[in-house]
């Protein structure tokens, strides 16, 4: 892309701002240490020639980048030993920043394979295998997910029955729904996976194991015998990553393979269970906050992308016959983008919330104090599923807000959207995970009613509470969580009681859960929006800012929560807490929130830090020069490297002359 | 993919259906003999050998999609002709179902090139230009959009400048901000396109008018001088299409080039006005109207794909230790899909409404009476928006409701979204829309208050209405459209009220408007909505179907008030027009209907009657096959040709090895 100067528009944005941007972006990264690491590895990123000169993704066939993805992943090997990266945050910060919306196929050797050997292997598995996976000698994956079964794992189908005279596990998948499917990798890249299968021994199926299988010879990459495995086909999004499918027909493993740190099969057959099932749960509450992490980056970087274009893209008219206006001014454009910014910040905070909490909790359980697990759970689960769904549609928005520009390559936004809307899915299917969430909150209504004390961010829940908002036309914070902690509670105890009148009515407890799953589901996805907004709230109240950056960020809080109750009325207005009145004051403080966010909405943005290269987008660009960039980024399409497309020569000029052959 | 039996779980829910799908069939398409032509058109695309030999798509590279298109318009083309296809409808049938979800990118050149000059030409113009075009020897695009402006046209910049002295219009692209941007087939196909430019002559700017403009040499098809065109590059989806731009450097065309059947140019540079330049707003309606009948028909083809899978994928456990459900059978995903389902059916009644009315007002303009025109247009342009919005997010709902499967193009589900999101954008930008609706609604208000009577379907704004709903455990026709009449007149009477208080408090009209326009979207979308649900009740309200088939209707219809309630309770409750106690009958009524439409719904999706060709689909297969078929789509992927991928060689091998060399 052509270097200029800044855009005349965006300039102006940045003067008028009313607080430092630095200051805020400071607070975001957790400190000026860890900003300026973080800007430093980015920049390695930047610099480097060897990633620009790469054929743009938007350009490339599945097999270039599939290729290209392979090749950044061997570059970037080297680029972070030779500056000697080691720390877990500046290698992800590597990785995005190299790796910008898109999966590195040999990703999950690092992210899934050698954490699970790490976790439930044996100190003898882990000395075998461990060197080798670092090295990248074994290149492993992770195949759980089957073809006709994904987050339910009882349902997995692939067996691995124990055969003492052998001393091996023999795999199979049984049936064509029992095929592995999905997982990253496994298509051409892996060697090695752990597989997820059913224990059968003596005769018995033990449920879910982990087994450690060799895919591919480490001579010529050859399948090995009784292993069928390919790429599962083109998807939506992820072109770099050839997802696989496997197919097992009699393989066998010694029984060393199976992970055995926790259950055991002795040679004869024998198995052991594990003393504590509930430990596993650490490494998936874990991926799932980064989940939350991510779901807060993408929409804080198409927020980036929509709210800089809408400040230099001007269209129509307000004034008759006058300039036309940036299209920013529009009350609708402010009305569709500034609430998703203020959704960005309130999920950076929840993210970090979610990774202290993560981390205090561990602590306690690897100090084997396991009676916080259920309640880390919960919150992982729900905040997954509450801020995949609204981040995953928030960028379809910011998209739409670009409007026809938005639906090329050149804005960035399709690679984002397609790489975040998945996180509704893996990882636990949200409908499910905000089920599991309701669960957790039923047992803590329970609990309330028996007399039990229910922990912090619970312990609102069967509290006797205001029956009507004392809200003003001020709608103060105070009584803004209290409103969301009306809503939330209400439905927990209508959900509660519908599933009671249903077991009355004579259903058994698991027809009357069914019967009952949207006000369930209502109810958990209530508590996580109350949780989003009451930890925005803390957050800023504690934060150390100066006063113009605290007052902006106030701004930006309130209008989270004022957004929230709007857009979710009648669940606060069906039992009068908030009346026709409440809602005049939240309609008139969102409109008074537009005018005052208005100004700052570029230094927000700014804000967040992204550097161009990790946008990846002509409309996103900190200059500004929009139009300049998707001149540019036509001019390197393969297609007008000729002026007279091979097509002609082939199909145009018979059909226009009425000689079409075909 | 091969062919097997029905899924028994498929073949029980068809058995199950409580009314005959064939009569409903023939309800939504018209009749028997229409609905007989379509199956026969359908048919012919089905088994034509050349259409299914074919490379599928999602495994082309972008210039593969471009070329096949262009060999699959030429052989449609000689199958049109060979088959005697004329009648329009009978056209479109054919086309949508050889270019599923995709665009020809000689389309353009039958549905908006000849149109234009049919609308715009001089009769000797058309006698001209028309044969070739029809012919295609000329082949035509619509060069409208510039890169720095979109939906307000008053904004384009080209420019043409008459010179008396040569009898020519010289086209200029003034600014880098001018450059033609995002017209079909313009990259590398249209040899012609009309060009929309300012004219000016004898020193005055006129405003915008179209030319005619030869682009590439008819011999060699290389660029006129003067002439800079390419294509834009990839985008989200449409990879069929070389979008292109257009940069014009003082191309002269003669003067007769400009389409002058209203506006003229005469040969001393005298500018004559048209009579009445309203009569060009006819195509805008039929396009728009076009564009509503997709957006019912893609969330159809969505819904279909979903509740099918859903009737086949079984997950998790309702029962503790029982056989896995049917995921329809939860009431989370009838939550999210029969809602949906409802919806679809609302859309094609709404669809088919505004055909009619275009039909009818048509020929009123035809005959000189132009005051139903405002009706018209605004009724087209709101449910252009309404539609569009709920189409396209829908079908990303019935993705996710698939799972991880969702996000495989063998799904067909990201190829029907990235077709029908562009909907929300081209044609008018959906947020302007709506606003159009809006001024519309505006001028009925005053109208109304000014004792004038309004036309039919807005006949019920400034009505005094009761202040409270009689709606009882029910939920009658009745009251569902009294909420919804309530409501929009409502929206639309606090988006006057505010408009003037702005103005009393000393706004100029222009920025009180801008400042209402929240609210002012908000009574659109009302409106909209109500003409949705009103048409609904009275489209089967008149409808000659079987007692069975009407019953399960109106579950739909009703489901479709029912819900649109829910969704938006806040906009019903804030005056207490609905209160708790109806909210609580609602929700029931939502449940009960639930129940009622499971066993019916994939036979209501059935009805719609798409061929397995179109819907593109795994998942969505009429027999329900789903994993064999995604097992056989992985097989054909180009990277699974080979066991060891080539990549292997050149990078994995030495990775490890710890020999890379990049």
């Amino acid at each position: 892309m052509s270097q200029g100067s800044i855009n005349s528009d965006l300039a102006k944005e940045r003067q008028k701002a009313t607080f430092n941007v630095e200051n805020l972006s400071v607070l975001l990264h957790g400190g000026p240490a860890k900003l300026k690491r973080k800007r430093y590895i980015e920049n390695l990123v930047c610099e480097d020639l060897f990633y620009r000169q790469l054929k743009p993704w938007s350009y490339c066939s599945i097999e270039e980048q599939y290729e290209n993805a392979l090749i950044k992943h061997i570059h970037a090997k080297k680029q972070i030993e030779k500056h000697g990266i080691k720390d877990r945050n500046d290698l992800m910060t590597y990785r995005v920043s190299a790796f910008p919306h898109e999966a590195d196929p040999i990703g999950i050797n690092t992210s899934m394979f050698i954490p699970a050997l790490e976790q439930q292997g044996t100190e003898e598995q882990k000395a075998n295998w461990l060197p080798l996976a670092h090295q990248e000698t074994i290149i492993g994956t992770y195949a759980q997910t089957e073809i006709g079964h994904g987050t339910f794992l009882r349902g997995l189908e692939t067996t691995a029955t124990y055969d003492p005279k052998t001393k091996e596990f023999v795999l199979n998948t049984p049936s064509l729904s029992a095929t592995k499917f999905w997982p990253a990798g496994l298509g051409k890249t892996a060697n090695h996976c752990v597989v997820v299968a059913q224990l059968y021994t003596q005769g018995k199926c033990h449920g879910i194991h982990i087994f450690m299988l060799q895919l591919r010879s480490l001579e010529d990459h050859s399948l090995l015998p009784g292993i069928e495995t390919g790429v599962i086909g083109n998807k939506f999004g992820f072109g770099t990553n050839d997802n696989g499918y496997l197919k097992l027909n009699s393989v066998r493993i010694p029984r060393d393979n199976m992970l055995m740190r926790y259950s055991k099969v002795l040679e004869d057959g024998t198995y052991i269970r594990p003393e504590n099932p509930k430990v596993t749960y650490g490494v998936m509450v874990l991926v799932r906050s980064f989940i939350v992490r991510n779901a807060a980056v993408f929409l804080a970087e198409a927020c980036t992308i929509a709210i800089r274009y809408s400040a230099v893209r001007r269209q129509s008219e307000l004034t008759p016959g006058g300039i036309e206006p940036q299209i920013l001014d529009y009350q609708t454009q402010q009305y569709r983008l500034l609430p998703l910014l203020s959704t960005a910040y309130a999920f950076h905070f929840a993210s970090t919330n979610m990774t202290e909490t993560y981390e205090r909790i561990s602590q306690q359980i690897e100090g084997g104090r396991l009676d916080q697990l259920p309640q880390l759970h919960a919150l992982a689960a729900g905040l997954k599923a509450f801020t995949t769904y609204a981040s995953s549609a928030g960028i379809e928005i910011c998209r739409i807000c670009c409007g026809g520009h938005g639906y090329s390559h050149a804005s960035g936004l399709p690679k984002i959207y397609v790489c975040a809307v998945p996180g509704c899915t893996y990882e636990g299917e949200n409908t499910v995970m905000m089920l599991q969430v309701a669960r957790y909150l039923m047992k803590c209504y329970r609990d309330k009613q028996q007399g039990r004390s229910l922990p912090g961010f619970v312990s609102y829940i069967g509290e006797s509470m205001e029956k009507k908002s004392f809200m003003g036309a001020d709608v103060s914070f105070t009584c803004l969580i209290k409103a969301y902690k009306h809503r939330a509670a209400r439905l927990i105890e209508e959900a509660a009681k519908q599933m009671q009148s249903c077991i009355q009515a004579g259903s058994p407890a698991h027809v009357a859960w069914n019967k009952s799953s949207v006000q369930l589901f209502l109810a958990a996805n209530a508590h996580c929006h109350l949780f989003c907004v009451e930890n925005f709230i803390d957050s800023i109240r504690d934060c150390k800012v100066d006063s113009n950056t605290l007052k902006v960020l106030n701004e930006v809080c309130q209008l989270y929560g004022v957004h929230g109750i709007i857009e979710n009325l009648g669940e606060f207005m069906q039992d009068n807490f908030l009346t026709g009145q409440h809602v005049d004051y939240l309609q008139k403080k969102m409109l008074t929130l537009f005018e005052l966010m208005r100004p700052n909405a570029v230094a927000l943005v700014d804000a967040f830090d992204f550097p161009d290269h990790k946008l990846e987008s002509c409309l996103g660009r900190y200059d500004g020069q929009v139009y300049q960039a998707l001149y540019d980024y036509a001019k390197m399409a393969p297609m007008n490297q000729t002026e007279v497309h091979s097509t002609y020569y082939k199909h145009l000029r018979p059909l226009m002359s009425g000689n079409s052959k075909l």
